[in-house]
């Protein structure tokens, strides 16, 4: 690989703009001779002023981790498939950005012309036993593969890289993307978004990260259901005046007030966000900009 | 440490909800040792019908990184003080839960009863040179310590753990209280959270991870600027209308939108959603709600 060339016994490295330094091993290692050139490379960067040295480690090259943590190189955050070491230069302190913190999830209020809403009883996790009809949920899919992450962070150097590989990679998923396949993926119902009705932060949900937990409105496009096996328990279309009023969304506070909202959106009293498509600043991308029109 | 009590050779691991197991190491412990526990632990517990197996090792004990993973198991997330290493016992796909997947951001909106808006100018990051005035943004805050958040994972058989190690940790923040924050770091003007205007979801902004940015609407609480000299280069009160016609602003779809929102809500004729604290359903924690009053 291009970024692992050894010149004078020092990684070749890539910039950042943040006059940090990016090295990723992509070739077997004696974890010796990685220490000697770690070495070699920190003092150089160090006379060239710069500040953070981010290390990539696929889990293949897990050998040398022990050695890079023994040269004072902490964890930034790991995939499956690799490990992120960070070390920082300067005698100030850091700046390295911090890792992701949240993970989102969703709940579709799939709402028919009778004023039905698409409910389902899961099998496992915190309602399983409980009898109650809820709505579909699920966590927004994240980006499965690693490698672009990283070399999409030197295509100023390595515009080849990024093309590469780039075609193969999955993006992470937008919300309102989420919320129609979950619906299709746990009761067979096709769906489009409409609007975003509400949302809920919690914190220390799963390994210490935080939690966004988006509702949708969904349009249904089908009404027969094929309900998923494994996960649901049972599936049915059911008032939304029954759903609101049953003990369990009575007696917890923010599933009652969730509730109130889809009953003030079936009655066209409640206005949420949709979404437009929009060009960003710095880059060609579009995102979903979600907003009360 | 309790969870790490050895027996019979085997690790004690604590349950999880999900048929999982999960090991601490928080004592120094030679690879081979290790290996021939870890062995002999998983031979156990696919006995007992157990599907993940979690091993939380702290950075200290890297040394044991490697037989981990030569032992089949997989990096699951990583923090600057451990790596939470995963294996999967049954023949099935795995069901092993994602990363977190979001960073999430906030830009804060912070407009006088002269229709003024708090605009800054940074000195460094994307708008480096542009000499465009921009609102106030930054990163919320996440956990920094990770030893509750695992423990908290094995409350059910681990009470004393979860006590022991409640009250020195840090909880991550609410989006309404970093936008505070934020806006008093940069400028030094306090202000109060007002109401969520719109947000927008991107993809691939950091290490192939997802980003959310939430504009805030803040009602300022005092008037006299200090700003933040390490981070901004100037800091003004400035006409709306007058951020709103920077030619960056109406240039880019995303900033031109946002501007007019925001001068919508100037004139009052814009929704947003304000927060509500609620307790949640499966525990004690009070959350906000974010939703169209």
């Amino acid at each position: 690989m291009a970024n692992l060339l050894e010149i004078n016994g020092v990684f070749e490295a890539d910039e950042d703009a943040y006059d940090g330094v990016k090295v990723q091993i992509n070739e077997p290692m004696d974890s010796n001779h990685f220490v000697t050139m770690l070495r070699a490379s920190i003092s150089q960067w160090r006379i060239q002023g710069k500040r953070g040295v981010w290390i990539k480690l696929p889990i293949d090259h897990a050998n040398l981790v022990n050695a890079a943590v023994k040269e004072g190189f902490w964890y930034h955050h790991a995939e499956p498939t690799y490990l992120m070491l960070v070390y920082w230069i300067p005698e100030i302190p850091h700046t390295i950005p911090a890792n992701a913190s949240h993970r989102v999830g969703i709940g579709a209020l799939v709402m028919n012309d009778n004023g039905e809403v698409l409910v389902v009883q899961e099998k496992n996790g915190a309602f399983k036993g409980t009898g109650v009809w809820k709505m579909p949920t699920g966590v927004v899919d994240e980006v499965n593969d690693d490698f672009e992450s990283f070399s999409y962070l030197f295509v100023i150097n390595c515009n080849k890289i990024l093309t590469k590989s780039k075609s193969s990679k999955q993006q992470g998923e937008d919300i309102c993307v989420a919320a129609v396949r979950e619906v299709q993926e746990e009761t067979g119902i096709k769906a489009e978004f409409i609007e975003l009705l509400a949302f809920r932060q919690s914190h220390k949900s799963f390994f210490g990260k935080s939690d966004l937990f988006f509702v949708c409105m969904l349009n249904p496009l089908s009404y027969k259901i094929q309900k998923q096996d494994s996960e649901i328990k049972g599936a049915q279309w059911m008032d939304m005046e029954e759903y609101a009023a049953q003990p369990f969304v009575k007696k917890h506070e923010m599933f009652n007030k969730i509730a109130e909202i889809c009953l003030a959106k079936k009655k066209n009293k409640y206005n949420g966000f949709s979404k437009e498509l929009m060009t960003s600043a710095f880059s060609a991308k579009k995102n979903y900009l979600y907003f009360n029109h």
